[in-house]
């Protein structure tokens, strides 16, 4: 860490900070600049508060060297976690998971044959939503506890794992019993009581990246699970706000080499959401591959002979097992195992 | 609500389209454009959404015409809200409300003599975190329920009403009972678990806007504890996310009188978190009150001895005794009460 | 083109409006809405200018339907532009096109040696900056017209057609004259002066994507460009500015497929400056492959004698040896022929 | 200037990167930390590119602490630049400078009705388009040199010095002689050939702000300017682009103290152009004077008699007299002259 003093600080300010530095166990060097004094800081400053800092008056400016996280990090932790969930085993080298199912869980009848169908083209996890943050009060909440023990129907038919989205501490203790992933919401990265719950818990958490959150914002909300003493983060990039509105969130795919380069955690892509328009899936998830993601989470509804289907971000099931197709085309070429 | 068909869209579909939305109890008027066909719907179109819409293949796009909410809305209550706690009425025409304390409550001496300094230069309202949403697992987290007590300590000494931040749902019964307003932070803007909670509360909630959220979300969240019976919501800007990196954050004080127009609900302005910087706040504080605000909500810490004090974005008493009488000459010139 | 009238607009008003619009030769249908009325514009609404219509005080919104661009659009120009530029047809099916070369022309020696190492491993067109646009008056601002004669040098001894950027309309008799795809930088998207001189040339234009632009206003640039006469425009996405930090700017991967479903143009990717680490080029290089784009532009240096080389986001002759390699086995599971 | 080596870079290469630095006139403090050695640059580091110091393989992060302007830094230039046109002295301290009229020059009658309707109300300079940048080639594009004639027409009529946008190298004469202020707008505030051109005029320059700049850009684009040999620039304000889709642009209001922190030159803000709706021009010029803005540029139209007027974004002549008043009154409580 390096501070930088105010241009005309005195140096009997400037003591004054190299002692209190001092107190908190670092040492200091000092570079007397010909504008300004600046200290750098030498020790674990990674516990230390860069707005603590700032407090003092005479501070310009206060600039970190190493990351803030400790066990997300790559530093620390060379080792790549794997996230070992039935068959999938994410994060692994050379192997691309494939998570697939409907945006929300809405009937048996949907649930079994969307699970039984990505199975069939290969799909490792199976997703779905129960509990469903929605933006307005008056939309469709989600079938909530039926929507678990459909899922739980589904994975009992299908033989796949499930990963569900949580939105409250209170219900933890449901989850860790009747979901194989927990996934937390874009809304939540940050809802830092959610997190110390889940750093409680045993099953593995899919953190997604909050929609204006920066990447290290997104690995410090997985210092708060692994600090918490649950070892299993995956991460997952699903968009970020920007102006464009073309589509509906930008797929920010440059993270994912940051992110694999920062971390050891395993990362995996949602080409659906991001986009939010079912004709990008296929571009998207290729180039999540190439990029080096650890897999995808996709949106797949089935529905054929409804009127209103294929959803504005969903592949129906010919569409998905054509996808798997390709992926597993590319993937050759990348060397990655589908 | 407009619903634009995909262009090539056979009858068949475009009459099928018709038929659901008639299903929905709407009426629906028929433009047979040039290039594609446009469906106008009529009727209370504010409960429908639009994703649903886009399930269907055929649609293009769908834009809506009325806003979704509706309790937040000016247009269907037309009478501005005032939100009355002790002295203050947030909300009440030609009268600016001053909110102001610490950032952390740290101990009975700072917190009782930052409430009497306040209150002597015209603050109504005593502001101090209790349970502190921080970035890192690693830093303070607050004094929480002490720091209530210790809150609750500086009303009594004071007179001043207090308000807090709140983090989690479980917690919503402790604060019904100790805290004045209740504070949702940014990162919890759409903490639709909490929200709910919040929804039965009989206390005031003071609704701070999201770092990239959008007007409309943030009156969406409002809508959400609106909906749940609670009428008092107070807003409160504090900046958004940009590119811009001088700043922490970006003030958007055009929220303002956008939000005064949407909505009925009092608009308050923090441009202590926004700007980071102390030096900042009297500037953005003055623009507020210009700009139309109905308060503002400002960090102001105590510590004449210690040396680290005047936080990167605090006050001290002197500068906010300063700021409240350049408050009080601006608001003449306004009309307003300061 | 969809006007909304506000709320509470009089019959008369309404009426008026409507002729104002037969008036530019546009039939109007008209939408009795409960909150309002809604003209739906029938007939070519691309050459009407949206603000225009928001001069009159009674209107509330007007949204687009249509496209703003025409020649740039798929829709009026279903085949696909090819650029033939030496042994390159950039957009051609099946095809992946490797423009390569250092960030500015420094001697003779250094161009003439990445122009062959870089045709070595597969290149088809050599990049290099002659006029550098550089934030600071006092950064090196390119060997100008020098550097359009070595470039010409390069050429000459590898057979590589060349690549560079214009930013005066002052020079663009020159650049006819001396280069063979003519570059407009993203700082110069909206340079509107210099687009209307370019229409006017024989030679291919690449314009890269500005960094806060959205995909319509980049494919309004291109239209200003083939309006003016000029067929031949390559599209090149170079990373939006955002909030995030890490990369230099966020790679857009998503328009690419926007783009590519919107325009006949051609698109390519430049990974090497969004990002600004050369690490990151070769996983952006495959994902902008996987993605769709019709080719990558991309930084190598030589140097190898030098203290300082490699640059922070240039690659060495091996390494682009070694991507050229990977792009290989990735363009066979895709199809591509690089 | 800070230089930051990668982690677990050899002794050796640390002393070629010192050794590199002292070549350049610098004196270099090395702090061994425990991650990495820092280099601290003493000298006067501002004409350094810290790009250039990144092409060294085994440097991590180069971070500035010194601005890299100097011309435009209020460090080198303490002394306010007050920039005097007509009766106008925009910079000058405790005044405010109104600058207003119509976004287009459109007939002689309107330039003049317009010009002398706002000097009546106490307007200092008369603005008006004559070259417009325009996102569409089909949009009007301006009367060009006939709109320099009628704003020189409207000058003798009523007195009031002019400010107009250019957009090539190519009519600076033509400016220098026929205008009193030239504006750069945002599209062109890093158009580098045009600003080197300006910099060699002896008319003050407004230079917009770019959409998606940062302040120290901002500032850079002055630089070149004053670099030139010119010292009259004023700044001007006018919106950054966020996701935020309300408002047509944000307006960055916290830029202006920040502004008048960096740099001696005068700041003034553009309302009419960052809302894009002309009710939210009077509460954003109120908060423009409050934070401490030297002047505001506002659209004023005339057409009493025409169907279409009052433009989205532009005021008519009796608003923006009634704003003038507005404008009086605070700025009485600020103690500005308006």
């Amino acid at each position: 860490m390096v501070v930088i003093m105010k241009p005309g600080t005195s140096q009997e300010h400037v003591e004054k900070m190299i002692s209190y530095i001092k107190d908190m166990g670092l040492d200091v060097m000092v570079n007397q600049g010909v504008d300004c004094t600046v200290l750098g800081l030498l020790g674990d400053t990674r516990l230390i508060d860069p707005d603590t800092m700032m407090l003092n008056v005479h501070v310009d400016r206060v600039m970190r060297i190493a990351e803030p996280f400790k066990k997300a990090s790559s530093k620390f932790h060379p080792d790549k976690t794997i996230v070992k969930v039935g068959d999938a085993e994410i994060g692994k080298e050379n192997t691309f998971t494939v998570i697939a199912g409907p945006c929300s869980v809405e009937t048996e009848e949907q649930i079994i044959q969307v699970a039984n169908g990505v199975k069939a083209s290969g799909a490792k996890i199976l997703r779905g939503g129960a509990y469903k943050p929605r933006t307005s009060p008056y939309s469709f909440q989600g079938l909530e506890l039926q929507g678990l023990e459909l899922l739980n129907e589904a994975k009992e038919a299908s033989g796949l794992p499930i990963v569900t989205e949580i939105m409250s501490p209170n219900l933890v203790e449901t989850f860790e019993e009747k979901v194989d992933i927990i996934q937390v919401g874009a809304r939540n990265m940050q809802n830092f009581d959610l997190l110390k719950e889940l750093g409680k818990c045993t099953k593995p958490i899919l953190l997604k990246r909050g929609l204006s959150s920066t990447i290290e914002e997104w690995l410090m909300s997985a210092e708060y699970i692994l600090a918490g003493g649950n070892p299993n983060v995956i991460l997952c990039e699903r968009g970020i706000r920007t102006f464009e509105t073309y589509t509906r969130n930008t797929l920010d795919l440059s993270a994912i080499p940051a992110v694999k380069r920062l971390s050891h955690l395993p990362v995996v892509v949602d080409p659906s959401h991001s986009a939010g328009m079912s004709w990008m899936v296929e571009p998207l998830s290729l180039a999540a591959m190439a990029v080096g993601a650890d897999g995808v989470i996709i949106e797949v509804h089935n529905c054929p002979e409804k009127a209103l289907c294929d959803g504005a971000q969903s592949l129906n099931l010919p569409q998905f097992e054509s996808l798997m197709q390709k992926m597993k085309n590319v993937g050759a070429g990348l060397g990655l195992e589908v």
